[in-house]
């Protein structure tokens, strides 16, 4: 459903060709500032139209808060944001109307939904994403009152050229400790940090624009300052609830955490992360953190990091040969200008999601926190 | 928490060291047959010391039906089964009481919790998976009388040893095709249905045996025969619940569906899965499945596979320097015997876990097939 | 929260004195017919200032839907709801700031939220109902669609002034039989079909607007023509969720189903509800219906019928002695127009949330009659 | 379903006549004292066969905890509860195999799961209140150890006879003040707290006894010391998740909380409750409470009381001219002995229930109250 989080709950609405697209989030608590602008600027981030390396587009993208604070600060009650979809063009995919793309949402919306919108997949389209971006603001903005919780989510990877994201490598350790969002704007909208290879990955994605083709990427995301014990042992765990988060995002196809995939052929030796006591937080830390800042499914207060790989996007402008709903082989041949990769702008929906889901988290955990200090 | 589902629904309890373990189905479709025969098969696969490659604790695991049958048929209301824990040994562990064990759950369940629980992590252990192994075994009955829905999953990698699983290979396609559980156990515990690697893979883990360490790998799970429509799209896609099914598994570290990371590098105009129609089904299908079955977040009737990368186990028994839970330095030196590799166990708690969301997803969807059937 | 509902399911936001109220639905059938005009009569039925029977602020509360349908049929895909706040007055309520409303929830929400907000009670505000209609409006036209459900809701008292609601009265049965929404509107805004006593609930009314006072009042609903098989055993049963939804609403006191209070006074041998066969239905019904259409939480196809108590509204124009929020004692004296009777403004409302109940339980049950139709 | 709660949450299973009942509790807080002994009281009190003013089946409903604690401390994992069915005789009522039984839950679930349990009614079984009442049991001395909340409910009417339940009465406030669970016990198993009309009950019950047939109550309960803020704006009202807690408990018909229906006569002027400073607790507190302890769905730290009807059972062992599951009518002769009277046995379910929802409602809020004191 369109529903997600417990304690801290966001509703997103809308597609590509209606009214407006937003969200009602439910669960912020009272008294903290907020006002558009606070939201805006991830908003913008997502915007597509940005440089010529995504869609030329030009959505405003303005949110309007319809509800939830008054005179500048939330009222603990559901806040509404709207942005209206000002470059509808309902007809501009008319000459895919016989055609479900491949690897879009066309065909299975048509058997989920036996119907066909102008808008193709639906709530498919990127534009669902305004929702959860504006919410995530807003959630991010109370993770930083907490505990000046950062995240920061980067491009590691465009095709085949990769930034060094060797979870057991030092340097890359050292970059996840010190990476901010600016630093990532300020390479340009590639939203690559290794400046070594953000040259080569633009030039990837020219590449592949030239082709009327598409190519995939990798984002990699680090949330830090979490504070300890957030997560739910066994269906909840941290993990699972930034797994189940970031394969919503469309596009995305895969999540590995700390050390992920490579981790496998470490053995438990070197794996495990040794305890140390740190002076300066007086806590338990951990001298590697291979497991990505949570154990168990529990947060240990180490770096959570997680990497996703975005596919290719499947709508391109050239010719692919395939079949009609009812089944004619033929040529589908789109029309218009399509972004070849959507990676870079997934960056502020990552950032979101992640925000999202630990701003439940550390809710959830704070009444469990209570409980346990009251009894006896 | 420890419930998992909306319209099929299990909520599991129990550790190491309790009374029982077990589990409450609810949800369960009324009139179907059903006996622990049917609920064991899969206990019996998951259960440790079934070959010198797990640990050798002889649990016997037999599940007890409490409610929610008669005559050997379901009754539709929740069906609780019990596990007695048998091999309790709650001391065995008394000499790490002053070490959090590196990389396991006890740290972050002292933060969490405020307590050291003769169990160690408590819920982090693989004895938590009982109920869900026995609550899949339900769901995945059910599947199977719904279209034949058959769940296969296998070990594809053992630290450095490595099955071919390249989505774009097409006898890897053929593999998951064809593989099925019976030609999985027919290998052996190791559970690889490559012979040329298989052997490699039971050295590769009696040499982390040998030196008291550990290893990780990497489970390939396919789902053939699912319906089309299944999935909700935005926050509960498919590949969501599938991703939060399998990070929720104790010491799974990833995720990834079709062509995952790999598939990035892959152009949209060969990575998109064309159409064509399919005489023998009269519905359309894809010439290739690199999207791994979802589209959009939605069942497209091609199988969908997935892979998942299980760390090394964290429970070594070698020295290793760490700190207490005070802070000061030392060497955990942990006694008992070990599983070396949990991968090979994992195979029935992936293939669980992915019944359990299949089995949700298609109920939800035949209320709403419902519902598009009697609008207009 | 501001979330009801499991597979139908809405979400509202909004409150007196912001931009706009409104919701997002989700979970509405695809292809479903469905404009502002659905929706917008019972929205004007809720809205005040209909006659002097009501506060005459004249709200115009015309819905703009955002998404989720295209060409007039739904999409399957969330559908939200806009009505702007045109008469906004945010200082009109200036007397009574140091002073929390008696019975009103301005101390509650200070104790919950520690905030004034300049709409006093925040969501305590009728206009917060305004989303819930809006989506019982959608909810109504599907269960129409199903199987010709009507809901009709009425008065059945105002003060003192009572018109027979007896269950064990065949009369009164015999007007849940034949009762229709456009009898009850014939009588005019007080919308009680009693003409006997609907003239003196009119003059109660009077009487205390007279004196700038309140009265409080009761409304009945029935619903008919409901599918068997509806609720779920246990924690859910149809009237627990009815009850849940009707005590939702702003100033209601109770609820009582079928018989209610004054069946416990009637011995089991009256009182239970005889079975005969039905050669129309081809079913079993019941001779009686003092089980109100419900037994064992689950719906039998017969009447189901309910009362609700709306107590007399808080907000009175006369002098209150009372304390103001640091503790002073003094006299509350508020301004402005304030409805006298909520009473016969719940009924559109009351409607709501009976077929959002409904519809929710009904998508709920399809699910469970697939498993059962397909297990063996 | 069969789960209850978000936080603090109570999963249920069994039937009459399987091997065991209970249930699954989640989101007990840790280290909280905690064995069998708290919760066997409330089981022995809600067992029938205690006089012989209910059934003389004698179960013994003997609780074990299977997990969730250790040394008698909670662990904050779920904690399982079974009670074993020792009086199971699935062949008692065989009599009524071809019946439905009028007014009970058979005919339902035959509509609902298409089957006929040797357990009649299945889930709509008494049995299954047992394992709310082992959760409410724990809730409940949470909610003591958080701000020593009472739950307190007793017998106010059994057939005609009634307590003075007046809320506007000064006596019967006072009462609610006073009422302890041990002077409600004193009294015998009746449980009504006014001996002046306690043993015309009794008589009451005795006279349907001797009639082979059944008579119906009201229950009214108490909770005192409850902490201000609970509760939910809009949907999840503490109200409304009261009265869905108590529509949920077999044979209940409705539900109201402070003036309730009696209420709607007394104008606003009469029935606002105004405000005083209370010098002991530093806190505003209000002069009368007609509120019944909750304004705008949020509780004001009043006592809330609540009142619930319960109809004569249907199970009468008495002929009874009915219909065939078939159609056929004919005569219903049911054998067995049966509780002229579940009303006073309801006492335990009915705190349990409250306990439940308190407990949730309390955790979610600390999470709130965390997030409004942080913010800025």
């Amino acid at each position: 459903m369109s529903t997600f989080g417990q304690i801290f709950r966001v509703t997103t609405y809308g597609e590509s060709h209606c009214k407006s697209v937003g969200c009602i989030v439910d669960g912020i608590p009272p008294g903290m500032s907020l006002t558009e602008e606070d939201i805006q600027p991830q908003l913008t981030r997502r915007r597509p139209g940005q440089s010529k390396l995504s869609t030329p587009r030009n959505e405003k993208d303005k949110v309007e808060i319809q509800s939830g604070t008054e005179f500048g600060k939330t009222l603990g009650t559901p806040l509404a944001m709207i942005v209206k979809n000002e470059d509808q063009r309902p007809h501009d995919y008319s000459d895919m109307d016989n055609y479900p793309r491949p690897s879009h949402a066309d065909y299975t919306y048509m058997e989920k939904y036996n119907l066909k919108a102008s808008s193709g997949g639906g709530r498919a389209s990127a534009r669902e994403t305004i929702g959860r971006v504006a919410a995530g603001a807003i959630a991010e903005k109370f993770l930083q009152q907490v505990s000046n919780v950062e995240i920061v989510a980067f491009v590691t990877q465009i095709g085949e050229i990769k930034m060094n994201r060797d979870p057991f490598d030092k340097k890359f350790q050292h970059l996840l400790n010190t990476i901010t969002r600016s630093k990532v704007d300020a390479v340009g909208p590639i939203r690559c940090p290794d400046t070594s290879v953000a040259g080569d990955m633009v030039k990837e994605i020219e590449k592949y624009r030239g082709a009327n083709d598409s190519i995939g990427g990798v984002v990699t995301c680090v949330i830090r300052n979490v504070p300890t014990g957030l997560g739910e042992p066994c269906f909840d765990k941290l993990e699972a609830m930034l797994a189940h988060a970031m394969l919503s995002i469309p596009a995305s196809k895969g999540f590995e955490i700390g050390s992920g995939f490579a981790g496998v052929a470490v053995p438990g030796s070197k794996h495990n992360d040794p305890f140390y006591f740190d002076d300066e937080s007086k806590k338990l830390r951990t001298t590697t953190n291979n497991s990505g800042g949570i154990q168990g499914g529990i947060s240990n207060g180490e770096n959570i990091y997680f990497s996703v790989p975005f596919k290719s996007a499947a709508t391109i402008c050239q010719e692919q040969e395939t079949a009609t709903y009812e089944g004619q082989t033929g040529i589908l041949s789109a029309k218009g200008r399509h972004d070849p990769s959507v990676t870079p702008r997934a960056i502020p929906i990552v950032e979101a999601m992640a925000a999202l889901v630990l701003a439940d988290a550390l809710l959830i955990q704070k009444a469990r926190d209570f409980g346990k200090s009251v009894v006896h």
